[in-house]
């Protein structure tokens, strides 16, 4: 067989010979753009000739601090393309960690979107390898800024040549793109995705049992470009061709909404928070999503009572989807097995809320701390560890975490689960965030499910508390629907819980709280939380 | 990433892990034999240890002389993962190029369905590197045979542990699988199937924009295990769990049908002429098909009114498939955008019945004589060609016709072919059977296609005969369906074609014939009708 690379050249160029008609659709800064494939790949190579005559060479790092727009797309094609790496930086992050992050990386430029301009304003002192900024804007002009020397990318563009001859033999192992990934305690770490991995996480992805993707779709990624390529969505999406929707600037719940309406869109995916949240919107009909036939849910698990409501109440398919920073990052997608579609409701219902099965391409395991595989029984946790040619093997530039991050060739994802006789994860925990009570382990995560049931709740998170005799017990914050607050009880939420999870289980304290802090990512923030309650255990 | 190779074992240990219940469905020789992928998956380990003990070492290539039954299905599985190589030969050539391929490829051992036994049985003296046999049947006891030595393969599994380690850490590039295409002059051309290769082609074929194999098929693939791969399809269905019929010795279409309605089968796959017999079958009712969505015909086009008939009467989607042994073999898959959907039925069927799109993963490209490409307008022809990670670059020990078959790093099919705007590629002809009239191209696949949309023709075949002032000139060989033998002339046919195909291309001569020779792999048999016809200028 050839040798012909796996690269996301292969992946641009089908886009441009079979789908020049076919459409990107972006929420620009004043208003909607939109234009073909075609168009698309003409302002790739433009981008490519521009890359260029900037002095971006092979290997060289492009970081990019912008939101799901077609600029960022095109950074997406034309970066790696030409043989650098595209380093989306997590616009949410701190600033001291994207300081961290950028110098880290080793960046040559960056690219900015225009509202995003003051966040390296106000680090540009610290930031060592950045030799120029390129603004994206769609203004006549670009903002007054400090930063120097600074362009425009429309400007940049409008000069460029539109042709550009993208190299065919490339190494497919060489990177492709990077992103950091915060971590428990240190400075965030950062992953390097070579070609061949998006590459094959692209055909991975286009697979009716994974997330599907195909000609026919409308997809608007909802998770950020700048966290782990918005799970290859992108890819994916240029490889079959489909029309893509990018919802740009903050997009609350009525911008997203509103544009499944009028683009037509079929497919989305993101955090559940924001699930959670459209479903109040959708649920009263004011919007027309008939449109919309899956949402891919990841970061976190949705809520099993969503799956249930978005499923009955609008006939969407929510799926569970699993992945990390680590991983590309699918790994794991929840569908039903066929044979499983004659099961009773409630059993299926409890497949689909689980994480559900590994993907082709990789292998999985479960194993207990000494490494033996647990049980198949849906009962013995262990942990979730996976190997893959999309899998990680390294940190950029970090040895030490990198050796803690594999075993035996495999990648340790932390996460704490059970895997059924099917075959299907259920994340029980972070294994930092698991409840140590007594020498047994409580999933904060299942109890949350659980009172997330309650009628009257809106969200809740558990956290451990310290605790003399048992270790840790359980602390459940939990946020009341508005029009429950201060109608309903923690001895409510207790006996909510009673016979739905084991006595053992039941939290020794129910907090009510306003809103629950959210991750840079989306996700519930219990260090946070945990802080907040026990700032002598765990630090301000 | 991680340096883990992409091997057909990864394939295996999804459907072992996650699959266990599901079914493998085998028409054997004396009745119906079904067992789990559970089942199968302990029967491939037994089988490894069945090949170690025999003393097959890595590279070592394994003959199988098999129909589509469960255990070629076997030998697919462990003699890759072994590290050794499946050599499919095809049952169906001639004696002397079954020796040619047998003492090219240099097998080391064979297995044989026990009707196959006395082909092999003629040409043992013949045989040189062949050092055991080992005969399939599901009776008692094999039958009588002059080979030596000479194994039951029933009692080498039963004998053998069902356990096996199988390699984590082979190298990708190194070869899984073979198989022998016959070439045009001189001995078969062996292509060599990495690992690396039919992973790939595996997850493309999983892609909703091509085959869609997903876990909830019932997969029959009527494309005999010997020709490439049966089209990748047992790779495929085992990634994926998709429950696997195969139609065992000589299946006919009442056989298939059968096969169709009694175990549910949702997608079949073969030649269009296989397509084309059962259509008669069907077009009554007298089997109920209803399971059936999909077929994916491919070898030749099938004619745009089979197509059309079994939309129509039958709800069934008939898509054209296009490959080659070198290229693993899928290329192209003739689905149509979604914008079509909405084109008038006539233009739709055009569509549809073209070899269709080139499937993600690799490239394609359309060049006349001198290299360049041809224009994207349905018209202009020129030689089909690809690269990528699937495509072949060689072919076995055979440097002069290596030499010969690439250009510039593409394949070249030796296929014209027109590519229309919206880049979905018609096959005119093998560039050997294309009809050169007075410096002009004829379509012999076009005007075969026309003359088969007439009620009366069952099948028909075009090819070229020499003539003085143009070179060549079309002679169409028509078989009639048996109701109109004797009542249609060949000049119904002519008046048939006038308006419908340029006059130029008229055929000089009709010919009725009782039936069209095939090929070893199915396919018209034109080699044939010329000697026929003009012995004097195609050899006896």
């Amino acid at each position: 067989m050839m040798k012909y690379p796996l690269l996301v050249r292969t992946i641009l160029e089908r886009s441009r010979q079979l789908f020049p008609k076919k459409e990107i659709v972006s929420r620009d800064f004043s208003s909607i753009f939109r234009y073909t494939y075609g168009e698309f790949y003409e302002r790739v190579c433009r981008l490519a000739n521009v890359l260029e005559k900037l002095g971006v060479k092979r290997g060289d790092r492009v970081a990019t601090l912008a939101w799901n727009n077609h600029r960022h797309l095109e950074l997406y094609f034309a970066v790696p393309c030409i043989g650098a790496v595209l380093h989306t930086v997590n616009l949410r992050l701190f600033s001291e960690q994207i300081v961290y992050i950028l110098n880290h990386a080793g960046d040559k430029l960056i690219f900015i979107d225009e509202d995003l301009v003051p966040i390296i304003e106000g680090i540009k002192e610290q930031i060592k390898t950045i030799e120029l900024f390129v603004i994206m804007t769609d203004k006549e002009s670009i903002p007054g800024t400090s930063l120097s020397p600074v362009y425009s990318y429309e400007d940049l563009l409008r000069e460029a040549p539109p042709v550009y001859d993208f190299p065919t033999y490339l190494d497919e192992w060489s990177p492709a793109a990077m992103c950091y990934t915060t971590a428990t305690t240190g400075d965030p770490k950062g992953v390097m995705y070579s070609h061949r991995a998006l590459y094959l996480h692209s055909l991975m992805s286009g697979m009716v049992d994974t997330f599907a993707v195909s000609e026919k779709d409308v997809l608007m990624p909802v998770v950020p470009m700048f966290h782990v390529n918005a799970w290859g969505l992108p890819f994916t999406a240029t490889l079959v061709g489909a029309k893509q929707v990018l919802p740009g600037v903050r997009p609350d719940p009525r911008t997203l909404c509103s544009l499944i309406e009028s683009e037509r869109v079929t497919v989305t995916a993101g955090v559940p928070t924001i699930w959670m949240e459209c479903f109040k919107l959708l649920e009263d009909g004011s919007y027309d999503v008939s449109s919309l036939n899956r949402i891919l849910a990841g970061g976190s698990a949705i809520p099993r009572v969503f799956i249930e409501a978005y499923e009955k109440k609008l006939g969407i398919n929510v799926m569970n989807v699993y992945g990390m920073t680590e991983t590309t990052p699918i790994t794991l997608v929840s569908r039903p097995k066929s044979y499983m579609l004659d099961w009773p409701e409630e059993q299926l219902y409890q497949v689909r809320a689980k994480q559900g099965l590994f993907v082709p391409g990789i292998e999985m395991r479960v194993v207990d701390e000494n490494g033996n595989s647990v049980p198949r029984d849906g009962r013995a946790m262990g942990e979730l560890q996976f190997r893959g040619p999309w899998i990680t093997e390294e940190y950029y530039k970090d040895p030490e975490r990198t050796g803690d991050a594999l075993r035996d060739g495999w990648f340790r994802t932390q996460d704490i689960v059970t895997v059924d006789e099917e075959g299907y994860v259920y994340i029980c925990d972070r294994s930092k965030d698991l409840i140590k009570s007594g020498g047994e382990w409580i999933s904060s995560v299942d109890l949350e499910n659980t009172i997330m049931a309650h009628p009257a709740v809106a969200e809740a998170v558990v956290i451990a508390m310290p605790h003399e005799k048992w270790q840790e017990r359980p602390l459940a914050c939990v946020v009341l629907k508005e029009e429950f607050r201060g109608k309903v009880t923690a001895e409510d939420i207790l006996e909510f819980l009673r016979g739905r999870v084991a006595k053992w289980w039941l939290p020794d304290r129910v907090e009510f709280i306003d809103e629950i802090p959210k991750t840079s990512v989306g996700k519930f923030n219990k260090k946070a939380l945990r802080h907040k309650f026990f700032p002598e255990y765990y630090g301000a």
